[in-house]
């Protein structure tokens, strides 16, 4: 069975007692959520006590923020987010790899050139938070708002700020 | 106070009870979710029933395809999900604008160019899951595996398969 078919049976019972049909469009707490699509970051809402319609959520493959630049001006030009939180974590994915190494793997496996595909793999897992942090402090695109970043450690469910 | 506080206050009390420090790094359930990062959809893993470790979440403006290419190979070819499941929901942000209104903001209220940047927003919820379907499935640097399109309504709570 494909896990879609798991999903919408998941969700039938979700649905049957879903009360949160009245939130707005803006989050409620005017703020955006960088992070990664860990599979273990599974319930940052949790991790951090959002609720429904509190904050956007922003993730992809490093939490990495270049690649999160159109989602972080729509989410300040249209829907008036004032902060931004970005969180990485321990034990990441993106430590594992070089663009090199993709690259090549995609070229024997899919015969396909992904040479114009910039991964965004990082060795310091630190570093790369305060780079993101930097990257969105300098960009003229994002507005001058605080950005906070964190270490979101996957042993212990603890953030630590950077 | 920065809701940057707030997290980490709230994140204390989560890490105090938790207990899911042995997961693996590969999602469990080999599956990607491509989501929009809109503050209602607060919550997938309890709309979908997923726990901790499942599957990649991957959230952006609109939960567009093209703008996640770079995270879905890095799962599929590092990470070993083997599926695709596409939400976008009713609502949505990206119906309320064109590129070229919000270009023209940035113009004005930034002082800065932004016409290099594609915001991917659409007129039609229905067609921008058709597309961003099409768009994975066509795409080489993606293996061919299920791709699956829903339409979550933020009214009700409900996934609705397109």
């Amino acid at each position: 069975m494909p896990v879609a078919d798991e999903f919408e049976s998941a969700n039938a019972t979700y649905a049957a007692s879903f009360t949160k049909g009245n939130l707005q469009l803006p989050p409620k707490r005017k703020v955006a959520i960088l992070t990664c699509m860990d599979a273990r970051i599974a319930d940052p809402a949790k991790a951090l006590g959002l609720s429904e319609g509190d904050a956007h959520v922003i993730r992809n493959a490093g939490g990495r923020a270049s690649d999160a630049l159109r989602s972080i001006i729509i989410s300040q030009q249209l829907l008036g987010t004032r902060e931004i939180v970005i969180i990485h974590h321990t034990n990441c994915g993106m430590l594992t790899f070089s663009d090199d190494q993709l690259r090549s793997q995609i070229r024997t496996q899919l015969g396909q050139d992904a040479d114009h595909i910039a991964f965004l793999p990082f060795k310091d897992l630190r570093q790369s938070v305060l780079d993101d942090v930097a990257f969105l402090k300098k960009s003229e695109l994002v507005l001058d708002v605080p950005v906070t970043g964190f270490v979101y450690e996957v042993e212990s469910g603890r953030v630590v700020r950077v």
